[in-house]
């Protein structure tokens, strides 16, 4: 059994209990080991937070716990984050963290203290996209061209609304705030120095790169007007708070703002609070990663991912994913019991009739139709084009053998699944 | 130092060599160890492949090398490649793989066998995309809910110009045969069956399910037409082939066929010869994986980031991605150097002689105009909205400057750089 302790119990650390819980057939058949969360620090410890955990506002209670192996910190800030943390690894705790700040200032320092123990980060870039694994491990026969990222959902989320749908700045940054996804002071965000955190974290990892917050452009969003987005609609942009990391010979730059960028490029269609990161490889070309950059269950998905590795005691994931099976073991389902919704073309000689005879047999085996088309192919015949409701393949089949054998359907019928 | 040798070297197995050689500095320091291919296996001795790596037609010879740490297997097909690669693993090789055939048939008697090795094969699905760690690793706190697939290039590029560009089934599939993208028998590509490999590959990692082939519903994108294509553009559908695993209970759906797919969906946005994959996990949401499927360099890219991983003697990676600084280490750009496009907002007293005074400006600088829009903003104001050629960032700084103290100029112009 792997025991964890949570420094900081808010959202986050919340959601990381929870599906520690929720999750445990699956996450203990992939570890190859059970992982529980023995204790929590907080602040207040009068919130009820319903968790079955120790509760404590004592941080040294669970650094010192011999019990504990990995020590997640979710406490956020710099300084007393990286206090926290340095104590946790000479305990010889493991430690996984989602602190883009901390790791902005100290990621260099914290490697070389983390040199005998496990160190990871992975909710700290872009929430639940797995980017840091993608860029360490998976993209590593590759020099980096370049990163692109839209790493900031609440800006994205701004930009997406003012260029699709014209809202004003000042109106859909308060809509942010009453959504949740800006802070009171917003500066954080729409200034750029939130993505620029993550930014530093990719550069190293990508480069080699040590440069801090004060060493690289940062801009944010806030003079972006309703003319800059009448000119961007104009000429085919979109507009993106993007973080920018680019070789150029022996140096790489590094910079946060935002940006014209042509809508055909794949990191423009990335809309509302999603976040994606295009990292140009010089032998892979481009790869893009795409999904939720924050929320408790989205961020917990990272840290318990960096818990799993830990689990594993240092060993790579085995071969196919699993070290045992899941218990409620899945099965194929057969294809007869699909359901879905279809697309079907149907050639017919077009005379009086035909079309009461097609939805007769729709009726007999019990296949909704949603839309129907008809267009003439020839003078004396027609395609019709249908797209039906949810039905069973077996159902659709059946009812597709039934109309290929009717004397005036030319053709076997064509059938399109629809997702 | 880790010796490789390659079965089978094609147009992949040319590319790993070539790249362990060209990209050495990056991945030696990534690794911590440099990495050498020592010799392949072809069929034909004859063929020059300007490599300097030893070459021989018989697989034995490398087998059976003690210094070989790491067999490579390009070969394809299904049962030599099962006998190879179980004698590298008898023979204590660690083994990577890009044969999704091998693996659609065979993975679980492999995982059997390579328990106490490491047996790789993040290129058997998707080329270059690092979807197996990622949905191995990065997912693994997640039930996954679904998986859909664009993850056979030729199908993609097909369907694009089919839907995009109203081209006809048989001549764009021609134009792929020409290209190179498509087989003299294009059935294993259009029929849905390669396709099919990598989803049954994928399904055994989400859901632990050992199906083959024959198991699951297959169909492919032969029969779609300009008439569907008209059909789906009506009703706002993109049309593509898609692998699809979905979790119904406690079963799994696993299904490969054309389908009709909203645009709105992001998966839908995916064309040409791309690759893309939808993994939705209950916890994560929707995330997503875009790049190239297919080809030497990105094929290349995943098997060489499996041999890394493999160098790193069983490790995690170095949590920041390198193991010791790279040669020729990278520097960071002063920001003052970086160049761009840029567009710019000048807000002007609209009086005669102003656009004059302001493009002198811009020459001054040595600042290139590419496009400019005046709008009104008051009787007596306008806006200039200008973007520029490629400048440099301190040119157009100096420039702002200088435009700002204008004493025609009301506001401080407002810079957006254009990616």
């Amino acid at each position: 059994m792997v025991k964890v302790g949570i420094i900081g119990v808010g959202t986050v650390g919340t959601s990381v209990a929870q599906i520690l819980k929720d999750n445990a057939d699956v996450i203990s058949a992939r570890a190859g080991v059970e992982i529980v969360v023995k204790s929590g620090v907080v602040k207040n410890l009068k919130k009820e937070r319903g968790l079955d955990i120790i509760i404590t506002d004592k941080v040294d209670e669970v650094l010192s716990d011999p019990e504990i192996d990995i020590v997640v910190e979710l406490m956020g800030g710099v300084d007393e984050a990286f206090e926290v943390v340095k104590k946790a690894l000479s305990n010889s705790k493991a430690v996984v963290t989602a602190n883009k700040a901390l790791l902005a200032y100290h990621r260099y320092e914290l490697q070389e203290m983390a040199k005998d123990t496990a160190f990871l980060y992975e909710a700290a870039v872009a929430g639940g996209i797995p980017i840091i694994n993608a860029l360490r491990d998976g993209l590593s026969a590759n020099h980096i061209e370049s990163i692109m990222g839209i790493m900031n959902g609440t800006c994205n989320y701004m930009m997406t609304e003012m260029v699709n749908n014209g809202v004003a700045y000042e109106t859909i940054l308060k809509v942010a705030q009453d959504l949740g996804y800006a802070e009171a002071d917003p500066e954080f965000d729409v200034g750029g120095f939130d993505a620029a955190h993550k930014l530093l974290i990719l550069a190293s990892i990508a480069y080699g790169i040590d440069a801090k917050p004060e060493d690289i452009l940062i801009e944010g969003i806030q003079d972006v007007s309703s003319e800059d987005v009448a000119f961007a609609k104009e000429f085919g942009y979109a507009i993106k708070l993007l973080t920018i990391a680019k070789k150029d010979g022996s140096e790489v730059e590094l910079r946060v703002h935002a940006c014209l960028i042509s809508k055909d490029e794949m990191i423009a269609k990335i809309d509302g609070v999603m976040n994606g990161i295009s990292v140009v490889g010089d032998k892979v070309g481009e790869t893009l990663y795409y999904g939720a950059g924050a929320g408790g269950d989205a961020t917990a998905s990272a840290v318990i991912a960096d818990i799993i590795s830990i689990a594993r005691s240092g060993k790579s994931a085995p071969m196919l994913g699993f070290d045992k099976p899941m218990e409620g073991k899945l099965t194929l389902k057969p294809s007869a019991n699909i359901e879905s919704k279809y697309y079907l073309r149907i050639n017919v000689n077009d005379k009086a009739g035909v079309l009461a005879k097609i939805t007769k047999v729709f009726e007999t085996h019990e296949i909704s139709i949603k839309t129907l088309l008809q267009k003439s192919t020839s003078p004396s015949t027609a395609n019709l084009l249908m797209s039906t409701h949810i039905a069973k393949e077996s159902d659709i089949q059946a009812m597709m053998t039934e109309i290929e054998g009717l004397d005036f359907v030319n053709f076997k019928p064509v059938m399109i699944r629809i997702v």
